[in-house]
């Protein structure tokens, strides 16, 4: 496994590949890995030739007041990690070496940016769909890999992908989850022990709503309250918000006759959650 | 020669050249080919396995009082021309194609685009280079030839480039001039008997400049103040703009002491003509 930080050495290496036919899988992080992380890399290995890793703490998609200095890292465990899931390429690049010089062109996210946890952090997505654009030029990827846990930035990558004509497939991950069905996130160790009980909860009340369009429900308000009521019912956790949208173009639907995502956040004393289900207009869960 | 208009179509075939090891010249041009853009396919020719040339009146890069509509189109001579100089795949996708949904992203041009030509054109730089991110991705090209006659759009390529990391060599091809110097464009046909024998100034101007240089002058506001007094000893033509910068940053500079621009643009009754020389401090022209 090679661990490259010069941009020169991977596009030289991926444009070698690439001219010998080889498929290329890739999955990008900002680093310290978790179980999510890990089931990126071995959808990634299972599908591809070779399988690049990158670990880049972008600060283009950190806010203001959100603190880019205070983001863990751990570089060391991370490189082992890659290693154990059969990674052929990891890229380490400094913030000096992905912004050399100021950027000569802006790109700001004009649809799909502005609904869920994106309406709290304005300029994230910008930062994302930049730092992407630079890194799938870098990694020329014939596949790229994306968690649902993190649904809207797959939409966002989704519209980066169609807009710009990435010739890069989007494979989409599903979330990770607990044996009890809580999303796996870095965040659970943070809730008491009541809490941690509760929390299952919204991923069931995410089944909850899949039930409900099943059983013919199509009002999307009806929906929402519904679920509002079994989470009120199950947990003291506060909602900050369950949102309806169609998916991946998360606009506002006004009957379910589409693909949607529900998505909810709730609040919990030192935690934030989040988790989200897409939906064909039959309310089986998909993916793709 | 193929002549494709879906996407799809050129990415498979691009991709396939890709995988064999294959060089792809590619040459972006709003069709009704002349000798500006044959220069630029021969070029294309000599260096690659394979030529792409894409003809696409791009909207997003005209502005409102611009005439999209009055552009001029000849598709059957553009592809004869293109079969001529052995062009291998020739692109010439419909608007729709090109922009099937609205985007959800937008890039905007924040250096480079605000000086010379670019100044009375707000929002085509920006045209500029949303469609050759997309035709990137779709040409999947080794390199990109552009006419330093538009040394502006090279200098706001460039910086796509190097900003987006593309996997791209930008090519920069010398103007294309008639025997008395006057640098080729479909304008000068507009020019009057008079206008046509002044019009070889403006390259004598610029002629003038690199002269200066040469000899030592390092002050740009000499510089400009002697090119005006060469042209309007020579010339009743109205000068537009005179402008001295840094190539290809385009930012003011105080000394000579770097690689840079002067560009002239002058207004005739009928026609209003661009020219520019791209040097060094030595005051050597020069293209790379």
């Amino acid at each position: 496994m090679n661990v490259f930080d010069s941009i020169a050495q991977v596009q030289e290496q991926t444009t070698k590949w690439v001219r010998e036919g080889k498929t290329i899988g890739f999955v990008p992080t900002m680093g310290y890995l978790h179980e999510g992380h890990e089931r990126l890399m071995e959808e990634a290995r299972k599908e591809n030739d070779k399988v690049i890793l990158s670990i880049f703490v972008n600060p283009l998609q950190f806010g203001e007041n959100e603190d880019l200095d205070q983001y863990p890292r751990d570089h060391d465990h991370d490189v082992s990690v890659a290693e154990k899931y059969g990674v052929d390429l990891v890229f380490l690049p400094t913030e000096d070496t992905m912004y050399p010089a100021p950027l000569t062109l802006n790109i700001s996210v004009v649809r799909r940016a502005d609904v869920l946890c994106g309406r709290s952090r304005p300029g994230h997505f910008e930062g994302v769909v930049t730092v992407l654009t630079k890194l799938f030029n870098i990694c020329q990827p014939t596949r790229a890999y994306f968690g649902m846990k993190d649904a809207q930035q797959v939409a966002v990558v989704d519209g980066l992908i169609q807009d710009f004509n990435f010739p890069v497939q989007l494979v989409r991950v599903p979330t990770v989850r607990e044996a009890d069905g809580l999303a796996k996130s870095s965040r659970n160790v943070n809730l008491s022990h009541s809490e941690r009980e509760e929390a299952p909860s919204i991923q069931a009340a995410l089944s909850h709503a899949t039930d409900l369009v099943r059983k013919g429900e199509r009002n999307p308000e009806e929906i929402i309250q519904s679920v509002r009521e079994f989470l009120d019912s199950r947990t003291r956790g506060k909602i900050d918000y369950i949102e309806l949208l169609s998916y991946p173009e998360l606009e506002p639907v006004h009957s379910i006759d589409q693909t949607v995502i529900l998505a909810v956040a709730v609040y919990y004393e030192k935690a934030r959650l989040i988790d989200n289900v897409v939906m064909g207009k039959d309310g089986v869960s998909e993916l793709r």
